[in-house]
C-alpha cells in the first residue's frame, strides 16, 4: 500500500473539492452569518498566511479563546494543516488555571473573542510565551489593554488568500486541550492528526451517529471541549452543513437555531437539554423542533424522565460518553438489532447506559488491583480504554505515570459492563464534581476551605442538581474555637478569588465531626448518604452561575 | 496519542466481544450452514493453529481456492491475524496463470475446496513453493492426486480451540490478490492490515453504503476477487449478518437465500443481477426480494433498464466502482443532498456514473501528458488514484513503474468527472475486456491468434453482451495464402488449450484488411464502430461459459 498520511488537510480538502456549496452557519449577536465550505477553504488559507506572519512556524501553538463561531472553526483547520497545533481555551477556567496552561502549552499566538478581552487583558502581564494577540471581531479594535494586538479581519484581509499546504506526518501534532485534574493545575492532552482523522471516520459510522452529508449537524458543546466532540472536522469530512451557536447560547437560542436551520442533529450536555425541555414548555407550541433526529447528549448521565420527554416530542435521545483524553468518544449508546422489538422498559434499561464502545477502540474493566472483572452489568470497576485516539501521555506532565499504565489509559470511572458489552457508569474514581458538563475538583476546594484558620476539616461533595447535573456541596468541621462563630458566608468568601465563580459550592453544611473511612480518609460515602436522606427530594439548590 | 496498530485482529476481535450470537450462513450444496461470530472465532483459533502445525510463519502466504464459504472466511482471518497472509486465488484462471501466481506468490499452503480439486491436482506437479494441500470438506477424504494432501475438518479437530495472537504491525501484509495484465502474467497486490482496516472504516460510512449492524450481507462477489469488495471484514467489525452463496450461486440461489435469509444488501457484478431479473421475471411473483434495501453493483456499468427495473421492484441499486490495486473501493455513487428533489431524468444521469470518491481518497483526472483536466463531464482522461488503501507497487513485478508514477496509482480508465466531483468510465485504457467481472487480454489472445500460421492480423475488442456485459470478439486477417481457407473453428480451436473457456472470442470475422491509426496501431475504435452499424441491436452472440 502508499504511504499515505491521515491529516486534517484531506479532510479540510474533501470539503473544498466535493461539498463547496454546503454551508457554515454561525449564530451572532443579533445576525446569522452564514458562508460556504468554499469560503472556509479560502479563510483558512487566509488564517495560515496570518498565523505564518505573526511567526508561527511547525509545530508552535496557537491558543484560542472564544465561543462557537466560524472563525474559530477557521482556527481548527489553519493551525493543524500549517503544521501548528490549535490549543483550545476553556474560557470558563479559573485565572490561575488560564495563566497556567497558557504558559505550559507556549501559546505563541492568541486568538480571544472581543467580548471575552478582559479575561486575558487580566492575566496578559504573566503570560510568558505569547507574542501577538489577535482579537476576533467585525470591528477595527485592537485591544488597549494587551500588546502587540492585531484585529483578526484587518490581518485576514491583508492576507493572501492561496496557501501551500505542506506534507505533514500523521503523527504531528494537530491539536491540544487541557483537562481538569483532581489536584494541581490542568493537565494537557495533545491530538494527532492520525488520531482525529481515525476518530473522524469512527463518528462517520452509521452504527455510531449515523453522520452524513444530509445532515445539520448544530455542536452546542463549546469548541473549547474535546475537539467539540469531533464534529468540525466530522461536518467537513462528510460535507454536512455545520451550524455554530455564538456566543452565550441559552436555550431560545439553541432552539431557534434548530428551527431556522432545520438542525437534523445536535449535541451538547445534560444541563443544554434541560433548558431546552423547559423553553419548549414554555413556549406554547410555538417551538418546532420536528427537524431533530436526534440529540446526542454527553458528558453526565441522562435521566430517564429526559429521554422520555424528548421520545413524546418524537425525539430519539442519545447517549455518548467520552472524554478530553480519548478525543473525546469512547462508548455511544445505541440498540442493538436484537433490542429493537424490546419493550420501552426493558429498551429505557439499556438507554440510561453509556453504551458500547465505538469501533477501534477496547476497553477493561478492573478491579483496585488490576484484576480483570466479569462483564456482567454487576460487577464494577475502573474502565481502562486503548485505541489510536486515545492519550499515551499528558503533555509534559510527571502525573502521565499514573493515568497512563502499560498502554491502557486509566479513566478513573468506575463503571459496570453488562454480558452485551454496555458499559454504565457507577461512580468516580476521580474526585471531581461535575458541574454543566465542566468539571470542578473537590480535592482543590477542600484544600482551599481548610487553609482558612477557622476550619479544622472540610470535604466536598457532588449533589444531584437539575440544572447543572451535579454541583458542590461543602461539609466542614470548624475548630473547636470558631465551632459556634464561622459561617456560611465567611468560608465562601474566603474561596472567592481563588475559583471561578461557578466552582463555589452551593452550600455549606457545618458538622461536629468528620466522617471516616477505616484507614481514616474522609468518607464521602457517609456524607452522601448523610445528604440523600436528610435532602429525599433532591436537588434543592439554586446555585449556579455558568 | 498512543501507538495503536489498525489490524484485522481488531476486527475479529470486534465481532467476539460484542456481537459473539450474531450468524454467518453458508449456502451448501442442498442446506444451509450456521454458526455464529463466537464459532467462527473459535475456527480462527483452530485453523491458525493448523497453519502453524503445517509450517506457516509469520509472512508467509497462504492459497485459498475455493467458493465464497465460511471455511474460506476463516482463511479471511486465521492467515492475517496469525501474522501471515492470505492469498484469494481466482478460481478462473486458466492453469498456466494459476501455476505463475501460487509459483510467484510463494504460496506454501493450498486450501482447496474439495469439487474445486482437479484444476489444482492438473497444476500440481508444477507447483514449486507449495508444501501442503488442504482439501476443504466435510469428509474425510484426501485427494489422491495431490502429495501432502489433508483433509480440513480433520485438521481443525485435532486442534486447540484457542490462539494466542501476535502483536502486528500495521504495515504487515496480511492479503494477496493477482489481477489480470494486458499482457504478460498476472500482476500481484499485497494489501496491509492498515489498509485493509481503513478501507472497512470507510465502507461502514453512512455516506458509502450504510452498512449496519442490523444489515443482514449477501456478497455474490467471489471471495477471491479484491477481499470480497471488503464485505467479509466490515460484516465482523459491525457484526452484521453475513451470508455467504456457497458453490456455483446462480440466480435460483441468490434469490433463495435473499428471500429465506431476509438479506438487506447483496453486491455483485451485473451479470449477476441481470440473471436475478430473469428468475424474478420467471417466478411469477413466487420470488420475494423485499427485504432488499440496497443492491450494489460494480465490475462493469449498469446500464439505466436495469436501475429501472430494480426501482420497479422498490429496490434501490447502486453504483460502486474499484479494482484489485485499490482493495478494492474507489468511488460509490449515492446522490448529494440537493439531488433528491431532481426529478428521474436528472438522477438517472447521475446513478450511471461510478460515483463520488469514498471519503479518504484522492483523485485525479489527467491527459496523455499528465496535464490536469478541469471537471467538467465532458473533458476524459485517465483516472489516477491515491490514499491509505490503494496499492504502491505490484508484488516483485518489473511493471511497477508503469502504473505506479510520483505517488500516483495510474487506474487505465478513462473518464469523466463532472463539476460535482462524480466519475463517470467512458473508455479503458487498459486494452482488456471485462466479461462477467472477470478480465480478459485481448492482447494475449491476439497474440496467440497471430501466432497461428494461417493468421496475417488479429485484433480482438469487447462487444456488449445481455448476460457478460462483454465478450470478446476477434477480428482476423488470413495470410494471403488462407484467405479463403481459414476458418472460425481452426482459430478457436487454436487457442482451445491456451486459455481457460470463457476467454475464447465468441465469434471471429474475417477481414481483408485491418484499419490502422496515423502511427500503424491496430484502430480499434473503427471494429467497434464497424460492429456497432453492423449489428446495431447488439448484443447478439450467444456464447460465454463462465
Amino acid at each position: 500500500m502508499m504511504k499515505y498520511p491521515l491529516t486534517i488537510t484531506s479532510i479540510l480538502n474533501r470539503a473544498r473539492i466535493y461539498f463547496p456549496r454546503k454551508e457554515v452557519v454561525t449564530r451572532l449577536p443579533g445576525s446569522i452569518h452564514r458562508y460556504s465550505y468554499a469560503d472556509l477553504y479560502t479563510r483558512v488559507c487566509r488564517l495560515s498566511n496570518v498565523l505564518s506572519s505573526l511567526g508561527v512556524e511547525k509545530g508552535d501553538r496557537v491558543g484560542v479563546f472564544g465561543w462557537n463561531t466560524y472563525r474559530y472553526l477557521e482556527a481548527y483547520f489553519a493551525a493543524p494543516c500549517m503544521g501548528a497545533v490549535v490549543h483550545t481555551i476553556n474560557i470558563r477556567l479559573a485565572p490561575n488555571d488560564l495563566v497556567h496552561i497558557i504558559n505550559h502549552a507556549k501559546d505563541k499566538v492568541l486568538l480571544i473573542d472581543e467580548d471575552l478581552l478582559p479575561a486575558i487583558e487580566a492575566i496578559a502581564p504573566r503570560l510568558e510565551t505569547v507574542k501577538q494577540f489577535v482579537v476576533m471581531t467585525d470591528d477595527e479594535i485592537a485591544s488597549q489593554g494587551l500588546p502587540n494586538a492585531h484585529d483578526y479581519e484587518t490581518l485576514m484581509a491583508q492576507a493572501s488568500d492561496s496557501y501551500d499546504f505542506p506534507e505533514l506526518g500523521e503523527d504531528d501534532p494537530a491539536g491540544l486541550c487541557y483537562t481538569s485534574a483532581t489536584t494541581g493545575d490542568p493537565k494537557g492532552v495533545t491530538y494527532s492528526h492520525r488520531g482525529l482523522y481515525l476518530h473522524t471516520l469512527t463518528q462517520c459510522m452509521t452504527d455510531s451517529l449515523s453522520l452524513s452529508e444530509r445532515d445539520v449537524i448544530l455542536p452546542v458543546v463549546p469548541m473549547f471541549h474535546a475537539n467539540t466532540w469531533g464534529v468540525p472536522y466530522t461536518s467537513a469530512f462528510l460535507g454536512a452543513t455545520l451550524v455554530l451557536p455564538g456566543p452565550r447560547p441559552d436555550a431560545a437560542a439553541v432552539c431557534n437555531l434548530i428551527q431556522q436551520e432545520k438542525v437534523t442533529i445536535s449535541l451538547g450536555v445534560p444541563t443544554i437539554w434541560i433548558g431546552v425541555l423547559d423553553y419548549v414548555a414554555r413556549s406554547e407550541g410555538s417551538c418546532d423542533l420536528s427537524s431533530l433526529r436526534s440529540l446526542v447528549s454527553g458528558g453526565s448521565a441522562v435521566p430517564p424522565y429526559m429521554f422520555r420527554a424528548f421520545d413524546d416530542m418524537g425525539i430519539p435521545m442519545t447517549h455518548a460518553y467520552g472524554m478530553t483524553e480519548a478525543t473525546p468518544l469512547v462508548t455511544i449508546c445505541n440498540y442493538k438489532s436484537h433490542m429493537e422489538s424490546w419493550d420501552d422498559d426493558a429498551k429505557m434499561n439499556v438507554r440510561v447506559k453509556q453504551g458500547l464502545p465505538v469501533a477501534g477502540l477496547e476497553i477493561r474493566l478492573v478491579d483496585e488491583n488490576g484484576t480483570d472483572l466479569p462483564w456482567d452489568g454487576v460487577n464494577s470497576g475502573e474502565l481502562l480504554v486503548r485505541g489510536p485516539w486515545v492519550a499515551g501521555e499528558y503533555l509534559d506532565d510527571e502525573r502521565s505515570g499514573d493515568t497512563f499504565i502499560d498502554g491502557w489509559y486509566h479513566t478513573g470511572d468506575v463503571v459496570t459492563v453488562d454480558p452485551e458489552g454496555y458499559v454504565q457508569i457507577v461512580d468516580r474514581a476521580k474526585d471531581m464534581v461535575k458541574s454543566g458538563g465542566e468539571w470542578i475538583s473537590s480535592v482543590d476546594l477542600e484544600a482551599a476551605i481548610m487553609a482558612h484558620p477557622a476550619v479544622y476539616e472540610a470535604a466536598v461533595i457532588g449533589i444531584p442538581h437539575d440544572r447543572w447535573q451535579e454541583r458542590p456541596l461543602a461539609y466542614v468541621v470548624p475548630t473547636a474555637e470558631h465551632r459556634d462563630s464561622l459561617d456560611r458566608d465567611t468560608v465562601l468568601a474566603h474561596l472567592e478569588d481563588k475559583f471561578a465563580r461557578w466552582w463555589l459550592p452551593d452550600d455549606v453544611i457545618f458538622i461536629d465531626e468528620m466522617p471516616k473511612t477505616a484507614v481514616g480518609k474522609f468518607d464521602k460515602k457517609v456524607l452522601r448518604q448523610q445528604y440523600a436522606s436528610a435532602a429525599p427530594t433532591a436537588p434543592t439548590t439554586s446555585g449556579g452561575t455558568q
